[in-house]
């Protein structure tokens, strides 16, 4: 099997197919121009420098173009990068981005299958009605999307699978709280990021939309309910219809985070809660693959910048 | 004309009819009950104690009663009360709490007509037709409901006069700043609070609903936006929309005051500048009406616990 | 079966067994005495005043004591409490206050069953070994110490119970990241709060013990793995060590709640994690328990004064 | 007319005199020097390099210098810059810096023409007579002075726009709030920042003096009052003139902005709201001037680092 | 030698003469008055309740009024109080309240003469003069106001008290550190609350004066300064009488503690921490005073509510 | 006497040996390897660049190794640097880094022999004899490790030095405040700082060993207090144990610094004023030195970020 990025060695050799992740043209301190790029395939990215780009260059190496890459791995600031021989661009019929970025560790389909399980398992009929609803309405961008544009879940099918880990978490954690009302629980889990399907643009290069900032996503998906409530001829001011609003509407936890209001129900701390620990265990699951054992890994942004260590294995 | 609650001096006897805003009923530390009143008329608040009250006085002085009340304005701990000689329950023909409660300073009938005619000079339509529509839908509610359980224009008109206080101010600033769209700034300034006719039960024992405070007004008012466009067939992601939208949704400014975005255009920050004024001037003067010249109000819990200096007249 | 204090409804007569769990004496402004009792038994607690307490009341009703209470269940302010008719001290052969206090939910001997199970499976033996040791040397306090003085498992056995509840959590948790040690996250778990049984001064009036003030039991657990090696022979500075204490001393996740040192590794993360969820949902559970469907419980100091909404049965 | 720096589009050939604003040298990787620049005029400011900076260079391109610039307007890193072509040192007769930096929208004649009317219309002799002496001693630097080193009205007259830009709002707003003492609030609009004439070296290269620091320009202010007090004969511990100092001193409105007192009477609160408004609606003001309709503005450091959206007109 | 107030047992009998610190008439629940008293003499203070208070003992028994007080001391809710049998106002003759009330512990003449020594010893003569100039002045006030309205220092000479406690300790650290310049430090010790003399009413029933609030003691030093250098013919803007300024304007530290600014040379960061010092130290002091030794002390509000451990003696 | 690094002026030629203390390789923009030096001697540190590094100098010129070297002192951007002519390894009988590294300004005997005499004048046994023992163990490092990474004392001997001086306060403070333990202040102080030796890694290129932050000095030092009462046969939960434990643990102050437990004795209060009084002036001086008079430092990190002003000589 091909080897991919971050299986070569510091100072190892490498002749691979990648995808340019970003090309950002810059002037040297020489006056001449070099480009910074970030390659990527599906191990994850890894940064270069191609100093002295010409015209020629600077038209054919931009974001979005798979390349056959020849250099070498080295490290450099304690970085990994990549020391560049030579780079061409490859045929059209090899251009095929999506197979050169990272993907959820689960398949789609395994996903879809997971997802409408799920769905199909919530007894309370308003709610099961609404998320069926949304989830037809949407059902290709949540499994397509970003969970976010950085931090955590940032790759293509991150969002589906952040909400199925946090479903998992819900299963696992409601029958052990009696007063908790697991059909709302995994209602509000499946629908709280689906405003992210409009928040943001999608899987590649993802940006935040205009109308995304303007009105955010907590709001989206609670807007998305109260019209599916019109569709589907439901009150929308009944307990069951505002009980999940108020889900969506709380998963932040906090206002400073962006909730319009602090969860007021069980079933809504719970859902914060769950949120906040698959994201942290998974950027400090990401955090130390990239960190050797007895070492301390980069800052973690989306932690307080905390550090963490990568700890030796125990006999 | 009949002397009000507030124009009595200390020590002066009193009769007159007065509403029983609030009756709660304690035990006294020998045993007996006693009834914590507030009393009010257009005039102002004032507190009272009906020591050893039997089960007649439990029955009769409830809230929302209007009694005829004789005794003595005291000062305790400088704080106004009233020492009660006699109260009885005015006839049914005399029970019109309306009559007994603090007023806007403009008639009902005025702010109407202020307000029907800014609607109108709204240029744009888009604006124009949901400000229309909403108005349309909550007429009497917005001229009836008060803009706060507490605080400032905490009563029945209070939501329209701070509403149209704050036109006012819109009015006069937003031809300084040349950036500043007014059609927009006045349609949010006229929508911003609506959401309080359903986050609140009423202008009289006014409380939160339990659906006001699961979703909470910001995001009720957001969601009429959008049901409004899908009644005037009107694009709910159009640009316009979605500028009006912004406006309501930031218009507490900071995140952590519960506003899910904060202001990122000229005319939501400016909303936001001028709500704050608007409120603080009025607390401020309440707080000053309390207090004699070369004194310091009462706390005003609204303002950072500030107290306010009374000062006194300057040649 | 008898009824317990909060099986009877609001103006229900009631005459059964009950210990005083605190009682204060007062100076009543008439110049008398009364005492401020709270009487409590399996079923919870509850107020209540005896007004003109003579001489012998002040010295029969003190804390501890059991009592035949005759009285009236009434609602005062929105809380319950006790209009007392009767009280008499029941004689010494009924005097069992243990039978009076809330209990875990599960039998001590279930709780220790349980205990003995999940330390037993730790597979590691450093860490096996000094859980194994540490709980032998407080194995009756762990199961009969409260887990705070108040906010939540604040009775007989709640030290045990909420560690028991985490285990429970770690143990469904844990299988779903890679990642995380699960050896470690049981070993860090089942100590992290065992400093308690020598910060707090036991199940009955529990109150902090000026050691515990001085240390605190996040060190006074760290110096047990310490004094625990010295005496199983292991290196205290080994990296299994090192990773153990760096568990309990970092548990409670941010400097400012007392953690020496904040989670550095990911298990340390997910036990503060995880301590918080059983805590909070726990407060939750208890607060909704004295609430009314459809109506807003009293504030819960532990969230942020939080107020939570029980929501009607949903269909 | 001629064509100024910001009438350029991205990649269109320029060849104008322009004022070196700042020249800064720096070591080029290479070993060589070069200078970073940036160049104004009074349509505002832009950067560039000068490669390879030779010896004459180095002592001809200095700041404060009018250039001849020929070269081409570029896009960097999303911000404007030029790449130089050609610079040189225009003849001492064409040597005006004044002429190249950007002024206030009104006319240094036409902002003392309303600061001399408006003070003629305070009617309070004691605030009168004060104004008129601080003016009096401070006339020419008022109107010179930038109101700031950055952020806003950073520019020569920027002192007298700012205080005019905020009397004219105290003189819309004041009437709508009948607590409010129109004297004493523009009184104290008009003095509030004068202390900045001791503070800021002056309109070019404006530093902060150390006294500037050490005392800062808010009791340089007060301290000019109880002088003029001292020279006026007045009482510096009557009732108008502690609050006329109070106005000064509280205008920064929260401690941490550093007043020594908070606002404690109505129209000190109101001046330091005033002063906030027109300082944040200039700063959005300016962001958006640089930005394209459907895009956000850079950050904005004077408030929180937001970004603005510069929307697009609406039909 | 006379017993004093804190000098009796709890339930031990008293027949001593005190002041009444404060007397405040009050509604009791029977509808009766009932007076709330606070009793001081040297040795400290101690609160009692006149229940049933008829017309005559509202008049006789206000503060202010020298007592002979007959009664039991009680121990009530962890905190001392006294039981009145019998109080009589003493002859005119006997009313000497000064007699009643903490001091210093040193006596004026003492600390008269440690001040008048300390500002013979400053060698610089700008800042001698200034300190002679200003305690020329306030000579009266500065050794019998108190040092604060409350916390610590409260008490009639507390403002000499706790300047020449941190002058002591000024003398003994400054010379540990070469950077520091004494003569700067002490000058700045000895001015930097004189404002006080001020702010407050005296040393008696002291208050805030509304100029206080308004300016605020830091400033109103600073402005003596000013005008002690126009008196002197000295230069208040040269470096000596700048630094001087900067030291009492930011020995509050920080800014939301009402410096306007904060320390920027050595000499006011260092009083600053000393003025700290000082007042912890006796804060804690006077708590451990009133808390047996093993127990922990009330609440210090000055101290972030901490409660201190009066430890046991170690052998 | 040979001149030493801060002994040159601007653009002054030297030739002196220096000590390595960093050699950063990094890629300049023209594709070459570059080397971003920092040589320090016993006067300070001085950065500078080795353009167009050959595999030869990246070999040679390391962190660690002393050269000869030939060059200029340039000021760059405000902050002198050394622009390199020649640069040479000195041969291995000159390669002695600890001659070229600051040192504390009192000599290693002079400070062994102070805390010697300051232990022996601990009148309290228990303290005593647990002070000697720790010291025993960590004698030689106690006197060359470093206080800290960076901030202040970081250097060799810093660690006792800043104890030293820390004592020295302690010793002319306690005498004024009656209510101080004198021995506990001196023990506390001596012990505070100690577990530093096992949380850093030493002297020379000081960094955190992975057991430091996972652990922390704080409770690194009180696991030793444990440890040595086991040694010495004393009772580790004693009153004199306990408290002392306690200095060492609250020593950081505030939770948020990293202290388990505020300080709640009067003499952990002090420990930690005077840890910041010495820290804080520590840092201030060294800020000052490299600031020419009239002017401002650079920021100081440590003390939020704040300039200080080096004042001019007062005559």
């Amino acid at each position: 099997m091909t080897k991919l990025l971050k299986d070569f060695q510091p100072n190892e050799q490498l002749d691979i197919p990648v995808l340019i992740k970003s090309a950002d043209i810059r002037d040297a301190k020489d006056g001449s121009k070099y480009i910074a790029l970030v390659f990527t395939d599906t191990s994850g990215e890894i940064t270069a420098k191609l100093w002295h780009a010409g015209e020629r260059a600077l038209q054919d190496f931009t974001t979005g173009t798979v390349v056959q890459l020849s250099g070498k791995r080295e490290v450099y600031q304690d970085r990994p990068q990549i020391r560049i021989n030579h780079m061409r661009v490859l045929p059209e019929s090899e251009q095929k981005p999506a197979d050169y970025t990272p993907k959820a560790p689960e398949s789609i389909a395994d996903l879809q299958a997971f997802v409408k399980q799920t769905i199909s398992e919530i007894q309370q009929p308003v709610w099961r009605g609404i998320v069926q609803y949304i989830f037809g309405a949407h059902w290709h961008d949540f499994f397509t999307f970003p969970a976010a544009k950085t931090n955590h879940h940032a790759y293509e099918g991150g969002l589906a699978f952040h909400t199925v880990s946090m479903v998992r978490l819900a299963q696992r954690i409601a029958p052990l709280y009696e007063a908790v009302n697991e059909d709302l629980l995994l209602s509000g889990t499946l629908l709280h990021d689906m405003g992210k399907t409009r928040e943001l643009t999608g899987p590649v290069a993802t940006q935040y939309r205009p109308e995304g900032n303007l009105i955010g996503h907590v709001v989206m998906i609670d807007e998305e309910i109260v019209q599916a409530c019109d569709q589907l001829k439901l009150d929308s001011h009944s307990e069951a219809v505002t009980l999940l609003r108020h889900m969506v509407l709380s998963h932040h936890g906090e206002l400073e985070y962006g909730a319009p209001v602090r969860p007021q129900i069980i079933e809504a701390e719970l859902l914060h809660q769950i949120d906040q620990m698959d994201a942290s265990l998974t950027m400090i699951t990401m955090a130390l693959a990239d960190t050797r054992p007895g070492e301390y890994s980069e800052r973690v942004f989306g932690l307080d910048n905390r550090r963490f260590y990568h700890h030796k294995p125990i006999a």
